[in-house]
């Protein structure tokens, strides 16, 4: 294992102390652990939160800042973070308002975040919550029961983020946060591993011909593995069960082509290139595309398409004033 | 080569392609090639040119926008464009305010954004240019006579675009845009390589517990391979030879940590944290850091660190307002 990494017992740590050196007007660290929080904390706004595993960047702490969460808390790579953990993140960011939890449906991530709103609330803080599913791939897998929480979850924390800072009740982000997940999917492919420090070997093995179809973001098993195809085909498979799931005809969509980490830009714009193409053949209008790295799986190479049907409301908050390290608007 | 493309020879069109679907609101790609210039062309101002080979991306299509570049031109994979594609971009860019071509120190690009400048001179367009050279590994390396032009490149089409942003003269832009030149160095280490499609096998090889330190950003030798080492050391010794090429005792300087296709955003906080201790400790002040990917070099597995040594005027410059898809201020 070759990695810019000085023990495997420091990467979390040294990776939260380097983002928050890196964006110190924007975050903040706990010092009870790898929670970082807004620099400046926002009062009489829903505080949004977030996080889970590390090894996803920009995911979470990337998007913490104006417009989108006011915490984000950090597992050790791929592993749940702690209840008490995400109790200390709620604490900090909790608001007259109350605080929503935007929490990706992995059972371990559920767990624990549930537990923490209920330590939460017992201490008189009102907590909500979301779970995100947008995954099509797979109903459950190894570290979920039902469909996994993978890439979309970034169009919850904009969505439900914007609504929040305009002052909204919690009801009223938790609804929006929820029109989010019923209206968006994901699906992703690979094409090589990654290497989960502690571990020290990849997560799975590929062939030198080979491709996982709708793996996960932590390198869990998607439908199959096949033998690797031309990126146009492999985007119109992808596609093709995507738009099975949610009847996407006639609306306007927000597209994601999201890296997993190793896959260089040149390839991601190629496969929106095709992506384009057929939604347009299919009269589905693109209102607006994000390509690069949002949720990753470290240093996986591999990349997973989401589609987000909008609405008035969707569009004018996907577009709405953000100013985080990973998503300025 | 497992790679998300449909066929070598696709590679750089579909690319081109596949950005401005994503970025239509910001990007027009020109019907001669593959030439990006910005979709709303603004008269009055100077405007810059900048490109290379492709597989730098997010440059420098990425960086066409307000604020920053006006057209970028991509050449082949690793390869100049030629002066026809240059010419192309600075006819459909320039204003009665002159052209400035932010050109990287590559014999071959060098040659033909001049041989492009002197054709477009003979048509009546004013054009001057500068030459970046950040990189401090080594004089000289497989297509460069003198220091090579990488990361510190995208500082120059930031400050220099503000600049020309509010309407500054041809001879105003040049100046800053030498300023930043002057006061940017750069380094990176590599510890896997990347594959360029048309040639199918790694650009260099390392063993399993091999780095090339002072890597280029084509995958050019550096200045020696050595035994793997922890991130901290690794960092120290890139910071020591960009500390002693250039006095920044008392600075302020803006911070980039940049990965080179393939390394996880984890890694590149840890690399952070190490470069923000070690600043602090000989008091030079960090102004503002950016980590991510702003120049690749396809997947290859690497980074560099540049430090902008900055006055006031660079300062204000780097803030300024920028409105392009990788760059949004």
């Amino acid at each position: 294992m070759k990695k810019f990494i000085n023990g495997v017992d420091q990467v979390e740590n040294q990776m939260i102390q380097g983002m928050v050196k890196a964006y110190p007007g924007y975050l903040r660290k706990l010092d009870c652990g790898n929670v970082v929080v807004r620099a400046n904390k926002k009062e009489g706004k829903v505080a949004l939160i977030s996080g889970g595993g590390s090894g996803h960047e920009p995911a979470h702490g990337g998007f913490v800042g104006e417009g989108m969460l006011d915490g984000a808390v950090a597992g050790a790579v791929f592993t749940s973070p702690t209840p008490d953990q995400i109790l200390e993140g709620i604490r900090a960011i909790a608001t007259d308002k109350g605080v929503l939890m935007v929490v990706k449906n992995y059972t371990g991530d559920v767990m624990n975040f549930e537990m923490a709103a209920e330590m939460a609330e017992m201490e008189g803080i009102t907590v909500k919550h979301v779970v995100t599913n947008d995954d099509v791939a797979v109903d459950g897998s190894l570290y979920t029961v039902g469909r996994r929480g993978v890439a979309g979850t970034v169009f919850v924390h904009k969505i439900a983020g914007a609504l929040a800072e305009t002052g909204a009740d919690l009801d009223e982000v938790q609804a929006v946060a929820q029109k989010v997940i019923d209206n968006v999917r994901t699906m992703g492919a690979a094409i090589a591993p990654c290497i989960v420090p502690a571990a020290g070997k990849p997560g799975f093995e590929l062939s030198e011909n080979e491709m996982e179809v709708g793996i996960g973001i932590h390198g869990e098993p998607g439908t199959h593995k096949e033998a690797m195809r031309p990126a146009d085909e492999i985007v119109d498979m992808l596609l093709d069960k995507i738009l099975a799931d949610l009847d996407y005809s006639g609306s306007e969509v927000a597209v994601m082509i999201n890296g997993a980490g190793a896959t260089p830009l040149m390839e991601l714009f190629i496969i929106n290139n095709r992506v384009a193409d057929v939604l347009a053949e299919k009269g589905i209008k693109v209102y607006r595309t994000l390509v690069g790295e949002y949720m990753t799986s470290i240093e996986m190479e591999g990349f997973s398409i989401s589609l987000l049907k909008l609405d008035d409301q969707m569009k004018e908050l996907l577009d709405a004033k953000a100013d985080t390290p990973a998503w300025k608007e």
